[in-house]
């Protein structure tokens, strides 16, 4: 397979120190080449240790880096649209954390540039569809044993949503992992939304409408109900209920270790996504590194249902 | 306690059978006195072995038969209006079971008679209200350490429907359980009411809309989301999840013997209400039975929450 | 059915008062005639505001009251061998709680006497024979298709032991449960016994061996361990999981509401016998009854493995 | 960290082939150097497609190749102990599949040889310790809040046997584990071992003792019961439940994903340990690679207890 993949990483907070570590002590056939953040010091600390690593603030100097062959951003939802646009002018493929851009308008320069580049370079962070419960509901739906898929229940609950959060973000933070995960499960674009909004838990912060229970209809006639809930305040859960014709699946349940103490048995609850989806980001983050080695990029997309089943000259994709 | 609770059973179909059997083998404190049945040979097979039973075609001539103190209506719905009536008008105390009626202006008049005799007379078979599970769960909102609930997210599936149920009746017939069951254990009157038709499973039967997905909104704010499935083919399921501000809570898994073979841990799915709900409806029996001989009525009715918990003079009900 | 069956209770502590309240208030077809405890307040207490029961402090005078026709033993085990043989000298069916008498010579004499009286008088409370779950397993076990049982792993928890309780009543109180229920569910009979304890826990009070690990072998070939454990501290845990040539099934996990709060999910484990096998115990009393009033006996007893099965002359029992 | 390790792999078979795969595919820092094993066209298939991997049928030869810095020992194992002289010879840091070799005469001499050489060189491959269930139950127990540990019950099943496996080999190949983990969760070493034989499943081949029950008391005054069944035929299940005084923990509950269909809900049982503890071999291989690559060896040994927490020269190990 020759030399290692040289990524340069956009964002050294959360969720790009995480990255980090992984692609430097997890993965396989990649090495971190280069970062980048507006807080130098952070940088600096996230790749401490590390060799062959250059520093910067400055993101698009990160990308023409020596040793730079393609880009993983971890910087904030609006920092993506310039960083995408100056990836793409490069020709270097991407690796983009959800949501890709805040907005559709913004969201449809970038599709429009990567369409006019001839070829895919961005695959979107949608880390659910590496994950061992998701591919295992999907093998099972797309086996046909259960019939046509009629609903699918989702829960989507958080301990409690970061200063600054507001209404609009439970959508298109947090409801875009079950958007991307409905169409890919189902293999159905969405059609119409319906968003009702109870009155909020009074441990939700000031004014931020919290829970909201969302409704999606799509082409193929099912109905994709999702209960998103970002100060729950007992746990990170995540689950899906695929009803069909034949039979019902859910995931999600925590049965990992099972402790019975003073009158109750009880099961932990992960309190966070980096718990509940660390393999998950594992192999999403090595198989885009295989994907991008091979020349190819496979994963979740801003293209089409098509585009994700199938590659620009013909290729199938893996996931 | 003095002498048994003579009861005259209106209807000797599938429920009406387990209801004589049950009031004459597992409750304490009452007989059956007389059977009622368009169907002579039915009503006399749902008796054989029993003593003192007078048979009748006539749901009248069993409510005047010998012994007769209270009545119990299995009778299919569109026969319990007038059954109510003539027990009203004999001052005779009544379990009916659901739905009362099947519209909402034989509703109306029976409660107006109801609130002409000056005092409940009927009590409705929810019998869910007398599930250790709906008991447990009422009890633990009730007590306050989950905080307000926001959604009950609620399940309703049957195997497979009975010939000439509608697409209506997925409402009236089914998810008026629900109905009832979300005003109990909220203590909050539904305001409003949104359905959902999804592309009806192929297993339905020609022209039933089923599943559907049911959302009712509350005076106090919450959320109540329903599926209803009645040809789901898989098995009898009733599951309920409250999720509220400090917590949630769902019952209904099935949990009670888990077998393993062949690659599989599996348990059971119950088949029949019968079977989920035995030991409910023999608590309901013997309860209506106990309140019947001490002159009460405290179970679920058609009257409004209030009297759900108070009882006309100011007595507390026990459900 | 004629007249209800007159039952003198004898015993009026925790579980008397329990079986005087079931006779009276859940059981069809018996009443309450006779109550005797050496505590005469006690007795009094127990059927306070029922009618006709005579009261008494000698457990003779109970079974020579009028309308005796039956007996309940729920006195101290040490008192049960007495009681035995005087409702035996009259001929009176007996359910008698376990254990059936403290010491194996005095479970031979009772055996004697049962025997010289030409047929079977006593049923002994192994209640889990009656238990939804245990005859779920029994049903599966008979039906052959997991093939023949190669062992039974069995937990026997509870929270804490009653004062007086000693390292020999872990099994003569608590196994003996075991003990029925393996023989019931295998059909086969024990031959040898090893017991093993480990360092006590340092909750179990000064002097007690718990827990304690119980392995049975049996004339099937088949292993039977048991766990033992009366002072654990977290709840009232009886569970049994048949491990077979084809399959395995476990009973007793505690699902029947999951509550999550505070980064954990959560199922009440219950803390008192009378709460896990309460429909057990509803059940038990009712099939005796039925089967007194028919001049049966039909449930567990002292007898062999045979008569469980057959009846003197040939009947075939109900359990 | 400079340049990646170079392992050689004895050994090309289903266990070998597949850590070929890790080192090469999952692993970070590592590279497979050279191969061997007597059918040389299966080591060949094993590496094809991967760069500068020597190919041998001699083991020795492949650990003299340029670039071994380690060895992974796949062979099976009556071949293992040459394996690790001639490892420890060389002063190469191994990884050896469990059983380490299949007498205690053998593993004798090599504990001599390790000692010899002055410091650790090998870890076994118990990836138990490595499995996140395990590791949060090895967390828990050392947290303390349970207690003091009394019994772990352990349950070993595999759907069926390979040909020629043997009833001692129920002990050494697969109650090994348990061996190995119970002296790594109690932090205890094993004083006394008693096994039972219950009537051989009629499923077990000719002459195989299967399944077998064994009981070790430790020096902690603690008792672990291991049921061993590697023809049950319905999955690969490995569970353990630690009771202590407090309270009690269980790992290896089925709970990925919940089907419903045809009256059951099942969850799939994995039907092979490289499918049950696929992230426990990652993690496993990675943890060693990271390890060697420090010049440390801190993984399960064939040492006591206390080198397992204590390394030579006092530094603590990380497992």
């Amino acid at each position: 397979m020759g030399d290692l993949l040289g990524v340069a990483v956009l964002g050294a907070g959360h969720m790009g120190a995480d990255h980090i570590r992984r692609l430097h002590h997890m993965v396989s056939g990649a090495r971190v080449a280069a970062v980048a953040d507006p807080d130098r010091a952070r940088a600096e600390d996230a790749v401490a240790g590390l060799d062959a690593v250059s520093v910067h603030t400055d993101p698009e100097a990160a990308l023409d880096a020596p040793g730079v062959a393609a880009v993983l951003i971890a910087s904030p939802g609006p920092a993506h649209e310039e960083a995408l646009l100056a990836a793409f002018a490069r020709g270097l493929p991407v690796l983009c954390e959800k949501p890709m851009v805040p907005d559709s308008t913004g969201a449809l320069r970038i599709v429009e540039a990567e369409a006019r580049s001839g070829r895919r370079l961005a695959q979107i962070g949608f880390m659910r569809r590496y994950d061992s419960e998701y591919r295992r509901l999907k093998t099972l739906l797309d086996g046909g044993h259960l019939g046509r898929p009629l609903m699918l229940h989702c829960t989507h609950r958080n301990v409690s949503s970061p200063p600054g959060f507001t209404s609009a973000m439970l959508i298109d933070s947090s409801v875009s992992h079950e958007i991307d995960a409905a169409r890919w499960l189902l293999g159905q674009e969405l059609t119409a939304v319906t968003v009702l909004r109870p009155t909020p838990s009074s441990d939700a912060p000031g004014g931020l409408l919290d829970p909201q229970f969302v409704l999606f209809e799509t082409d193929g006639g099912a109905l994709v109900d999702v209960e998103v809930f970002v100060n729950c305040g007992f746990g990170y859960q995540v689950r899906c209920e695929a009803v069909c014709e034949k039979g019902s699946a859910r995931i999600g349940a925590e049965h990992t270790m099972v402790v019975t103490t003073a009158g109750r048995a009880h099961e932990e609850v992960a309190q966070d996504y980096l718990v509940r989806f660390a393999d998950a980001y594992d192999r999403e983050v090595q198989a885009w590194v295989d994907a991008t080695r091979r020349g190819e990029v496979t994963g979740p997309s801003a293209w089409g249902l098509s585009s994700n089943s199938r590659l620009p000259g013909g290729r199938t994709a893996g996931v």
